[in-house]
């Protein structure tokens, strides 16, 4: 039986996602905050490199207790205000319900979990260059896929999961399920190095990969794969860096998310994509002495508004 | 009997000890390069917190060899082009020659040593906040004192030093005479996280003697402390930071050289500032992580000109 969603968070991943699952027919649900009365009279345009397509009527909500409870809920706020969570989760939920996390770093499973005691988390770990272009528009440019892990699922939830995996591709949407520790600090080999020195250094992911930087790169992704290995991912292996580094050299030169929170005057992602993770690799006794600098530089610059 | 000086690199801090020097009355020859004709019309003037002073008439030249040998030489030059020693210094100096290099950094008596072999080495180490604001115009904003440190003298030359010192006193420039690792290191503890940082940061001291950023200057400081307590000055103590923390504090917001350097497109003295005392520290045991990606940092700036 096809499956209820709700998209929280309709940005440039959520309002691709969302109206993927929704143009081929599933019933989703998007709550809305700004853009809610231009989506219910113009409805939600996407751009996209694998096609243009236009929803002229989504179910558009304004709260979470008129979209009411639902199968599976996809949650793709930023992090930088989680707390959110513990009141916009619970009308979504049925003891049965999925919540996928579709957001960066480490230590978000842990967090929701403790906001929202006994919700069954996935994280989603998504491959996508997608941005909110204006109200109701969504500009999708590259990749565009996901990776589904279970964090704490019954086995009914194991199974529910892998019938929304099969509703993702009918859907258009790539994914795989894989395993919760190796998805998530994979993720973090590449998200934790270009994200902050993006910032830090006021460049691209070009100048990351090119000499002298990505020397200082690899050794902060070595980090990332000592941390991971301590941490429960020992599969995880040096020779990821090569990889990471050789597809990001195939990338066009890229804005990592949290450069483009800076360049907007956001806040930044710091507390999951370094604290979080730092804080974890400590207390499994590894130290990360060089994301701890950059942890640093990073809050100075948001803090003293550099 | 006074002693001749060669001034080499009249800028802020040449100018101004330099100038210091003539204005009591020693025999002191200027080495210009594009404000030679200007001073030699001109005149050398000097806006001081102390009290501002023109030299009308000073000994003005374009070339070492019309200088000649002298006494005490005091190299004032950035170490970013430490190579043109090799063939400024030979013409200038007699078998019983001091030169004093008052330049940053870790290592630069080591290679002058190389450059120059037997040259009697002073490392000089100025407290001073000077710069260059026109031809022959100096302006001299606070502070003005010099710390000698003989790198390889020989009893003749450590008493010529002495002389030397007094003169300088003399002449209105307080200086003390220090052990040479003390005295280089004790300089790095402020150099290495202060220059750096205000660079990547883009900021002042005062934003990196506030929250947050103070707690990575004082790991930074730790690095530094460690590593020249390695290398040959166990007696900086780790006290040492709070002084520098607070000295800094009493400041008024300042760019460190380097932060100038960089804001004028001037090559930065990453050489050795950061890479001479990272080696020698790693030669010795000592591993600086956070300055290793300090260096990473600025070499990156530098190279792809962020």
């Amino acid at each position: 039986m096809a499956k209820s969603y709700a998209i929280i968070g309709v940005g440039g991943v959520g309002g691709y996602f969302g109206g993927r699952l929704a143009k081929a027919g599933y019933d989703v649900r998007f709550l809305f905050r700004s853009d809610y009365d231009y989506v219910r009279s113009h409805g939600l345009t996407v751009k996209s490199h694998a096609g243009d397509f236009y929803l002229p009527s989504v179910q558009a909500f304004n709260s979470a207790e008129s979209i009411g409870p639902v199968d599976v809920v996809v949650v793709c706020l930023k992090t930088t205000g989680e707390g959110v969570l513990a009141s916009l989760l619970p009308p979504l939920l049925k003891p049965s319900s999925l919540v996928i996390l579709i957001q960066n770093g480490i230590g978000v499973e842990a967090e929701v979990s403790r906001l929202v005691p006994g919700a069954m988390l996935v994280a989603g770990l998504a491959f996508i260059c997608s941005a909110k272009a204006g109200p109701g528009l969504i500009d999708h440019q590259f990749y565009g896929n996901v990776n589904l892990a279970p964090f704490n699922l019954t086995s009914a939830g194991l199974e529910l999961l892998s019938e929304v995996a099969e509703e993702f591709s009918q859907a258009g949407i790539p994914n795989k399920i894989m395993d919760y520790a190796i998805a998530r600090w994979k993720k973090a080999v590449w998200n934790m190095p270009f994200n902050g020195l993006s910032v830090v250094l006021r460049c691209q992911t070009d100048v990351l990969v090119s000499e002298p930087a990505v020397s200082l790169v690899r050794s902060l992704m070595g980090e990332v794969v000592a941390a991971a290995q301590a941490c429960g991912a020992p599969g995880l292996r040096h020779e990821f860096i090569d990889t990471m580094v050789e597809s990001t050299r195939q990338m066009p030169p890229y804005s990592p998310s949290m450069r483009l929170d800076y360049d907007f005057h956001r806040p930044m992602e710091i507390e999951f994509l370094y604290r979080r993770p730092i804080a974890m690799a400590q207390a499994a006794g590894v130290d990360m002495p060089m994301m701890r600098m950059l942890e640093r530089q990073l809050t100075a610059i948001e803090e003293a508004k550099l």
